[in-house]
């Protein structure tokens, strides 16, 4: 389509932006403290981009909204894009828009280019594996250390941030994280944990500037190529395993399909045997000689 | 491979079990809720599987000490098996991994499997879409229902149950929940709001006859076939996702496909041109002709 050939076009044109992740559950403060982080870059004279990440649908459309009031109170700023994308559908699909949009942000010369998701799923954590650093945000007491331990999102952590540090427990939450860092086995060094108050803006520079020194202790060194290669992995096998399927899914015409979908569902034809006529290794399966 | 061919040989057996998805936010008491509903069935003399499904890491290592002590507590009863899934890494893989599972349970004539996921992200969204019908569990106060909303969940709720519901707020969980409900544009009946107090029991029972009244129903009518083909068409299709991806990958020596991905990484090559060369729909790009 043309959306993928000017995709192509523009990929010489990217490779510089630094790409930040940032998740945590809803409710975590994570919006704010994305506008205080962009605020931040501003004041610093860097353009910034937010790709906000949202799997929900037309139904809920909490995050559409908070979009727009987002962008609005920075829509004179062109040094600031923010997007929405509220996708849903095969998450194939939602880590490809990300990586897209993220793209032409890049080939736009934003400096910064965060993605924030909602939510702390598999799929977030995928999202966030995809940027060049991710911060973990969580909040003191409600349990949401451990939510955020049960996802299994500490591990891919670079930064840990308490936010809502003003509110009683942070130091417990704080206590928490250290604890459970200890138990990682990676090699690593373990993230720094940072406690802001994104409201008030208090620490937020401090979090911004451990990410920076990160982001540029890395742009400096062999890192770069390393992190650059992990996301031009990712999005190469993301890519393929699209094409693939779209292509094998498009040479039966969708009643031949649905037919033997049909077949499958009443176990007359077994998943794996359609999947490898599909794919091109196995022989029909037509109903006339199944 | 070797548990392919199994799973192709039970495949015919499968197709009786009911499978019910249960979701909601860490903290929300799914897991007792699920243990509840497993006394119930058992009292009913129905055979029960439960597959929970967390994407953590060895890492964090919860959800596996607390299948442990769930196992135990049913360790004697043949009637009952648990089996958590704690598979990190692709998505696909995940959902397919939850799939083979629920399908040996159901070969092995479980009347009920339970798939329970933790977190609420847009993959759990996915794995409790591949069920029959899905319970979606939120709690009273800590803003859960506007999370259950976020994540786009409430949508895929066949049921909506709000656990914990001797606590405050309960009341105006279910309101909220009925308001956000009248939102939904599309046809389906709106899905019925049972109080549960899991760990009392209370209102478990009548949540378990709302579900099986609903199973039932499905069942004996059309809509039973339709069940069966919206999973037997999300496995086909993951399935061959996968297996086309995997052999195209394959194709290309580990050593060849790393130093062009170092070159999509230097923005030498973009991986368009190369996940066509993987997907064999372009010629070489061989470094050497680049």
């Amino acid at each position: 389509p043309g959306s993928r050939q000017l995709l192509r076009e523009l990929y010489p044109h990217t490779g510089r932006a630094r790409i930040v992740g940032v998740t945590g559950n809803p409710g975590c403060g994570k919006s704010t403290l994305v506008d205080a982080l962009v605020r931040g870059y501003r004041k610093a004279e860097r353009r910034v981009g937010v790709v906000a990440v949202d799997p929900s649908s037309p139904f809920s459309g909490g995050a559409i909204l908070g979009d727009r009031i987002r962008m609005q109170r920075h829509a004179v700023d062109p040094g600031v894009f923010i997007r929405s994308l509220a996708t849903r559908g095969h998450l194939g699909g939602i880590s490809r828009s990300t990586d897209d949009v993220v793209s032409v942000l890049d080939a736009m010369g934003f400096d910064v280019v965060i993605v924030e998701t909602v939510g702390v799923g598999q799929a977030e954590v995928e999202i966030v594996e995809t940027a060049h650093l991710a911060i973990v945000v969580v909040v003191p007491g409600l349990g949401d250390e451990v939510q955020a331990m049960k996802a299994g999102i500490l591990e891919v952590a670079d930064l840990l941030c308490v936010n809502k540090a003003d509110r009683p427990g942070a130091e417990r939450a704080v206590q928490d994280l250290q604890q459970m860092l200890t138990l990682r086995t990676d090699s690593r060094p373990p993230p720094p944990i940072l406690e802001t108050v994104a409201v008030s803006g208090k620490g937020v520079e401090e979090l911004r500037a451990a990410l920076d020194a990160r982001l540029e202790a890395g742009a400096g060194s062999g890192l770069w190529q390393e992190w650059q290669e992990r996301r031009a992995r990712r999005r190469v096998e993301e890519l393929l395993r699209e094409s693939l399927t779209r292509r094998a899914l498009g040479r039966m015409p969708e009643q031949e399909l649905g037919a033997r979908i049909a077949r499958v569902a009443r176990r007359e034809l077994d998943p794996f045997t359609l999947a490898e006529e599909l794919a091109g290794l196995a022989p029909s399966t037509d109903g006339v000689r199944g």
